[in-house]
């Protein structure tokens, strides 16, 4: 058992599962991800130009949103030990400063000789889709220490 | 003309443009986006667990390296202005620290009409494949201060 997550095996995930996240996005997690990224388009950190842009507001970069997948497929479902096999986003709508993201990812199908499952993603904000899409994780048979 | 970046209309991009970005993956990188993410998954911040799991080391997030099509889709080809539409990913290898990830984006077709760009998107390590995908940006007519 892992002090880091309750895990399943790939026997125990059924179709319909599913994690959620929430985090509220400020100004420190659009700066922190631009940073790291390299991604220093005005439209997220400078509010002039924000401002006379067709948001009219910074807007958050898309894939800070899409981090929450990948935190949740790392932590919560499958957990630990999976391996991202591949992601598809769909950018439906911005998000702002100050919006709360809950990112969702939801259990499509699981094959259980291939150890891959799918899951559908996606990110909301007031109820509303902001980011669309499916993901693939290969679960090793050996996901823990190997010792 | 903006002070970020030269600009180039839809109709002065064509098939075969690409842009680049290197970057060496470090410890403060991964550090930096499992704190932005919450993706705090051992295999990224512990090198115990990491060395005995299937890796043997620590590995990025493939969403970090990801990122840095999202940098030079904002800042160099288009450019600031565009609309990030959509994103495949496929995590082909792990990524270690130390690495080099070169990121790459290549126009593949242009759509005058509903001004989309469609580019092909990899990163590199070393000459291999580690993400291969394809993303859709689209191009509003007015990109710039609306003033």
């Amino acid at each position: 058992m892992s002090i880091y997550s309750k895990e399943l095996s790939i026997e125990e995930i059924e179709v319909g599962m599913e994690a959620r996240y929430s985090q509220s996005i400020t100004d420190a997690d659009i700066k922190a991800f631009a940073g790291i990224s390299g991604d220093r388009n005005p439209v997220h950190l400078d509010e002039q130009y924000a401002a006379s842009s067709r948001y009219k507001r910074r807007i958050a970069h898309g894939l800070l949103s899409a981090s929450f997948f990948s935190a949740l497929f790392g932590t919560k479902l499958p957990g630990e030990g999976s391996v991202y096999v591949s992601q598809s986003l769909q950018f439906k709508r911005a998000v702002y400063i100050g919006d709360t993201v809950e990112a969702i990812v939801i259990v499509k199908s699981v094959d259980l000789e291939r150890r891959r499952v799918f899951f559908q993603t996606l990110c909301r904000v007031k109820n509303r889709v902001v980011i669309d899409g499916e993901a693939e994780l290969y679960l090793p048979e050996s996901r823990n220490h190997e010792s």
